[in-house]
């Protein structure tokens, strides 16, 4: 997909925290965000909220990517596991692979990397395709 | 909770996305939002990671006003099912009351609520307390 | 429901592990199990795969009552908090209430009762509806 | 690691469920298990419990092998992702790989694959780690 492409598909949420696409393919997305003063927690370190919504906005175009003409998606459920704290300031990459596009549902697991490439948290979601004649 | 203690327990990223929070005791936090246009998602209504931030910033206020001094505490993981969209404009409440409330792990229930009551979202997520010793 | 009923859902599984529900209808299942040497875990208590598997029992079978004719459900995810271990020995309770009925998924919730009535374990679960059409 | 010392890990539960364990390191655990008729749902296929237990045995049989002496460890949480179902009279092959291992808490995922290779089941789930001071 070219950059107009994938910033296309990025809703206007993650656009307002700083989110940008750098690549997507039907089976794979990824992202980046630097990390903003305002993004913190009160450790002082990227909000676990922030972490998901970034993690989030991948899966969200991942699912949208999919669809085909007159479908729709929407997100049923995301897990987060929280392993290491990103740093303002860092530049965190987010990537989403397919685990598994049925016809029904799309899984969708999103590692989030610190800026010295550890995992700093990892997202798995279910995404429920909808059609237009419900 | 005073409005001012309230205040101070909130961190920058939700105060940013315009959080407020308008109760809180150590079993109970209550918070609203108003849903603002860049909060949406793809489909015009708010961004399911905008849900998980805002029950997010909840769940850690919680955790934070049971710790003792010299605590910390960290969200291990979080579990979000998504239920009903919550429109552009509708001021969201977000409840979040206590699952467990341990020595080491406090579990937290956070239900997600539309204008009209009924819920959007509901969240459970785990926070480890750890103690400056370590 | 009638306790023939009741033994009517309960699928081989649970059955053969010792599950009995005791009270259905369409909003809430109760059931209960005795736990036994065999069910037990390196430390000695409930293994946690039979705790999710009781509580299994429980949400899947609450989806069946609530099938119309020419129906399945398939559980799509399933999310598991432990809080204490239930000794062997003891009777547990399990009772899961319907947390969202919608007309493509449910959700339920199945709380996992020690026999002081303290939580061993919460259990949240998206259960897809599916018609014989597909 | 030995068979033998395969044999010592697994708790008694997966025992009776029919679970093996053919392999074990630090990093990885893998098992197998052969699908009964008393594994059933009721749409004749593995029980959703019994895919989650049989995952469970391993997560939480590699989190064993990672103690040092005086440690026990718990699970705190456990997530599955259902994908497709296994038939009964195949042989179900789990494989459970630490996503992180740190010095409180362990993760692990294990995927849960059909006899043709295929996944039906992903499971993550976090342990915690006690040492006896508690």
């Amino acid at each position: 997909m070219t950059p107009e492409e994938l910033d296309a598909i990025l809703p206007d949420f993650p656009k307002s925290m700083g989110v940008t696409l750098t690549h997507g393919s039907p089976e794979c997305i990824v992202g980046t965000l630097t990390v903003q003063p305002h993004h913190a927690n009160r450790n002082g370190v990227m909000h676990g909220g922030a972490i998901m919504a970034f993690a989030d906005a991948l899966g969200g175009s991942a699912a949208a990517v999919n669809l085909e003409d007159g479908q729709t998606t929407t997100t049923l459920e995301s897990k987060t596991n929280f392993i290491r704290p990103i740093a303002i300031g860092e530049t965190a990459t987010a990537r989403c692979e397919a685990l598994h596009r049925g016809r029904r549902t799309t899984i969708w697991q999103t590692t989030v990397l610190r800026e010295d490439g550890k995992p700093a948290a990892i997202v798995i979601q279910t995404q429920m395709t909808l059609s237009a004649a419900g």
